[in-house]
């Protein structure tokens, strides 16, 4: 069953700002919200699903965060264009940074679809953490989350303020990628490291380029002015890792 | 000046069908018209712009092509949101396929943003040659154009049908990125080769696939099911070109 007020209770987490208030995010569709379910420290607030769907989990079926609704209702939650039988609402997890293992440091990439991309990249090069500064898009934007498929839920996401983070962590090896660095295969690095990655079109900005030490660039052969920022992220992952 | 008739007619070439009709692309904005036009073998049709771009331009102001309008009419012709000084209608360039250098092969790539994405890649590494199966989303669109840059302009992009293209080429390198492949690091390459590119989920269909033998894959550290086929294209060239 589902009240107007559930109804719209949900709908109100399309907002960051009710997001970040409840410390909740909305994931969709049987394999992301399966696979989801699945992560050990994945928290379900509660997950609303069709008859048929929970007849193939019925592990699940008496969990009290477990609703069942019909097509109609589902509709009415759903952020898809086409609903697709599940829609869970998860807790955000709750982080802390870590030092040590690698970590993709962000700053300030707007674009949804770029962060959602770096997001699987970094689930695919095993990275325990992605360091987003405030102004980048937010991760728990609905369709960011569908574009990472379950990835959201195995990449520790961390909004912060980077000046601090970089300053905090003075033994650190940031690798800021720019256009005037070492070529990449030529970098020495001290593994695992932080790869810097800044704004699609500004790049890291002045001041966090200012305490950063070590720049490394994709060699250009060609004539193009840029990479896009999560290519770029791949590249150079792809040879460092 | 710009009758009803000119603005309609540079409408109609959002479609497809008209721009293969008429061989014909639109290009807009100051740095990408500019660029193109500054290639050589690119060959301007009609460009209209303000009488503030023609300040700036005045070696261009006497040729055949060169239209002067306003605002407002440069509005009625724009595909942008936000009409940006001069919009250029361009010659498809004739070109044909060339064995030898490097090539990127996209099989049924279908999103517009992944084909932008990926021609911007194959300018930075200074690929020659797209060559694309006949239902990969079209290069010159007028989104994908935009989205490229003037890559458009440099990267030479072909429509086939890949299963003639890989049988009429016994004796070249086709490298195809799947998931269970060599480790790209560990695969001896022919270069330049030709790198094959599947389709977003997809991959490359089975009879292309059947024609192919060598094999190459990313190696995965995590658990992400899958690369963005941009991304893939730019980390598997970053280690081979």
């Amino acid at each position: 069953m589902m009240t107007k007020n559930q109804a719209k209770y949900i709908q109100s987490l399309s907002h960051k700002k009710f997001r970040d208030e409840e410390g909740l995010f909305v994931a969709e569709g049987p394999k992301t919200v399966e696979e989801l379910l699945r992560l050990p420290h994945m928290r379900p607030r509660l997950v609303y699903a069709l008859p048929e769907w929970w007849q193939l989990h019925a592990e699940w079926q008496q969990q009290p965060w477990a609703q069942v609704l019909d097509e109609l209702a589902l509709a009415r939650i759903s952020f898809l264009k086409t609903p697709n039988q599940v829609l869970g609402v998860f807790e955000k997890p709750d982080l802390a940074i870590r030092p040590g293992g690698w970590q993709i440091v962000l700053d300030g990439i707007q674009d949804p679809g770029n962060l959602g991309t770096i997001i699987r990249i970094a689930d695919w090069f095993g990275i325990q953490q992605l360091i987003c500064s405030e102004d980048c898009a937010d991760a728990f934007n609905p369709k960011v989350v569908q574009s990472t498929m379950a990835s959201i839920g195995r990449v520790e996401i961390l909004y912060t303020d980077l000046i601090a983070f970089v300053e905090a962590h003075p033994h650190r090896d940031f690798i800021a990628a720019t256009l005037e660095g070492t070529p990449i295969k030529e970098a020495k690095v001290h593994l695992p490291a932080a790869l810097v990655i800044g704004n699609e079109s500004k790049g890291i900005r002045p001041e966090l380029r200012a305490l950063l030490h070590h720049f490394v660039t994709i060699p250009r052969i060609g004539a193009a002015e840029s990479l896009n920022a999560a290519v770029a992220t791949g590249i150079i992952l792809g040879q460092l890792v």
